[in-house]
């Protein structure tokens, strides 16, 4: 493939290379599938580079993604065989993000989002990863868990150096507005519509 | 995120469980970002349950997707460690395939391509892997330098067991007819068009 080059030079006043290292703002979304896995894909490459990085899953089953988990977990193993530090950590909600156990917030979903959403301020804050992979995220955005223009005055106000990946399906328009790279994947075809339900391995 | 359910049970005969288990035939392509990177997401699963994986990447460039080779390479390395089999293999066309390293073939890349789908035919018919990713295969599709008639029949008629997922753009209309899972990954918005040029660790 070949490499390609860009369509227009802006006049930002940044040289390619600054402009080049810009942390990117990621939006994944549409019907179709591959939009959190590509995202894990993102982290693989990250993992690769010696990043650090931030997976903050915003949704409630623990079969989805198990197996790019277990992935990164074991990724994150060979670091630290190495003589690394571990870089790569995942959180869940559903049943209490793993940083904060809270008794008794399994039930209440929107509180428990907008407490990941708190926590991911505060890392961004503090410059806490290079990738952060912010699973499904537009759901709570769209159920009005958090609040968007909170989320894209957050992104658009971040420390250099933090890239940000959103997937998840009808993501808002701010948020698609403030992104530097929206692709969206739409379902052409599914084997659901052929009567064929998900499988080990390709589905989890 | 809710279990979606399949819109139609089809009268084709088989049960719930054997209509699951069928292997698919995947296609990502579209003009955006995220087909190869969600394809190898897929060889993380894989991975994860102990399937044999292979990948053949009809690309040129070694740069690309080293981040992903690199973390299959080590995960492979892990279920070494842990008394397994190897069971990742990345194959590469651009200065022989690693089988098959035959002096000369570098800069006939039609001959190459054809040679990398005569052993994915081979692999196929033996039932070599249980995923196979086929990474920018529809650009030799599209070049003529495979022929898309044998790969639809080969593919179409290929041993139980074994998953396809083919990556790239303009995919022939005959693979999407025969494909059971189809995703377009269109590009909404890329930094490229705001001067932006590709950066380690997400374009690579």
């Amino acid at each position: 493939m070949p490499q390609a080059r860009p369509a227009a030079v802006p006049a930002d006043g940044l040289t390619t290379r600054q402009r080049r290292n810009r942390a990117l703002l990621m939006v994944h979304t549409g019907d179709g599938k591959g939009k959190s896995t590509a995202a894990f894909g993102l982290a693989l490459r990250a993992w690769n580079q010696g990043w650090p990085v931030g997976v903050f899953q915003f949704v409630k089953s623990a079969k989805w993604r198990i197996g790019e988990q277990s992935a990164l977990a074991a990724l994150d193993a060979v670091t630290v065989e190495q003589g690394g530090e571990a870089r790569i950590e995942w959180h869940k909600m559903g049943s209490g993000w793993s940083w904060s156990r809270k008794a008794g917030t399994e039930t209440d979903h929107a509180a428990e989002a907008a407490e990941g959403w708190a926590e991911i301020k505060r890392r961004l804050a503090a410059g806490t990863h290079r990738l952060y992979v912010l699973d499904e995220f537009t759901y709570p955005m769209s159920w009005g868990w958090v609040d968007v223009d909170d989320v894209v005055a957050t992104l658009a106000a971040r420390a250099q150096g933090q890239h940000v990946v959103v997937t998840g399906r009808n993501a808002d328009p701010r948020l698609l507005d403030a992104a530097d790279l929206v692709t969206e994947m739409r379902k052409v075809k599914h084997p659901m519509d052929a009567g064929q339900k998900g499988q080990r391995g390709i589905e989890w």
